[in-house]
């Protein structure tokens, strides 16, 4: 039987934001490969072998995936969220260009998920409703001075922002100064969103004013986004509705 | 009966992209609203009224929505893609906050949908798997100027490009524009992604290198996807994967 790889998006955390295309991979899949908690999420079944494995070895990770698609199995690839956004799909492609031959032929099919921006942007009303970037700000892959350059100039293009994996426990100064940069560069009032674990039990959402962030209210399950400086905050008995405008005046 | 608003996306066209929350929901509507071609995509049933209306009418639509739900309707907007990317959720929230005081105490939720970028660059492999913006190229509603300042700013950063709305009859000389700007900013080989009605029995995908693209590849039902300076293809028999890597380096 012919392998195929399969890397597929679980979305943020509801089975409800998993798409049926996901679904039936996985209901055809031989192996599921990913991360402890992603493939935790698949409920195992006679026929299907899971392979969890642990942070930081995407490479190694990637490379057994397509082992075991060249040997003839049918596997699945999993990530939170959607696999192309700061995810395992780039990790399987820089093992295909790197590795053997034989994989660059392999069926592989990239199924897109719900990534957690726009889960996060959802809950709190359409922030990115206008021009965004999305921005990983992790330094493990990239110097610090790309993403401070890239900070700068989001905020120049005044672009609303998402910014995935913002803080860790290896790295905790990194948010500390992405606030110091945005609170240079941008008013004070400009809404920021901490969505932490959207669609899981979990979940919480915070609308604060960039002047009142600190980076403590940002952790590794936390998506921040911050507002252009056209974003509305509308007040009600709920939680605020946060939108940026389709208009931009000339 | 209390209403509701529901502003759901249906994601880019097949029936397997579109998220099991949204699925419910629509079954559980009273009233659908948005675009003509949106409402087509779902099923007349008993109870429900299909409200279809034209393009460029988006804050009448969201008042009409709102009105409805006011009246103890089920109502829900559908967008296509992701109502929160360039879409239905932002003018729901214009009409909010400029219309009547009992919208804001409605129950508003939007649903997220997979966004054309993000089916687009699955299918090509994973050009947005490193830092990346969106941009609507759209002068509808901002002035030319910002869209090429932002543009510019987006080549400065080194951001992979997703552009929504590339080029309509009303405005052709906008994409050739944005290819003019892209060409003296970057280099030649830049790969550039013209993946148009993703997940249609329309699909086409074309990879083509920056100095090859010419602005009748796009039309209104592509997005444009532009690798980042690390952006790299991988030739194979089939189409070639796209990817941009995970690193950059110091």
């Amino acid at each position: 039987m012919t392998g195929t790889l399969t890397i597929a998006g679980l979305g943020p955390g509801a089975e409800a934001l998993v798409t049926p295309e996901v679904s039936t991979a996985l209901a055809q899949a031989t192996d599921v490969v990913g991360y402890i908690p992603y493939v935790a999420r698949v409920a195992p079944r006679p026929g299907l072998t899971l392979h969890p494995s642990d942070n930081r070895v995407e490479l190694e990770r990637a490379q057994h995936a397509l082992d075991m698609a060249c040997a003839g199995r049918q596997v699945v690839v999993v990530s939170s969220g959607d696999p192309g956004v700061f995810a395992m799909a780039a990790a399987v492609f820089e093992a295909v260009e790197t590795g053997l031959d034989a994989w660059r032929d392999l069926d592989i099919r990239v199924l897109p998920g719900i990534t957690a921006m726009l889960a996060a942007a959802a809950r709190a009303g359409a922030p990115l409703g206008h021009d965004f970037c999305a921005i990983n700000l992790s330094d493990n892959l990239k110097p610090w001075a790309l993403i401070e350059k890239r900070l700068r100039l989001a905020a120049d293009a005044d672009f609303a922002m998402a910014f995935y994996n913002p803080r860790s426990r290896a790295r905790p100064e990194g948010f500390a100064r992405t606030l110091d940069i945005l609170q240079d560069a941008c008013r004070d009032d400009r809404p920021v969103i901490f969505a932490r674990a959207v669609s899981t039990p979990d979940e919480s959402l915070r609308v604060v004013p960039l002047a009142a962030c600190t980076p403590d209210m940002a952790d590794m399950r936390t998506v921040v986004l911050v507002g252009a400086s056209t974003t509305r905050v509308i007040d009600r008995k709920g939680a605020p509705f946060v939108y940026t405008p389709r208009s931009v005046g000339a």
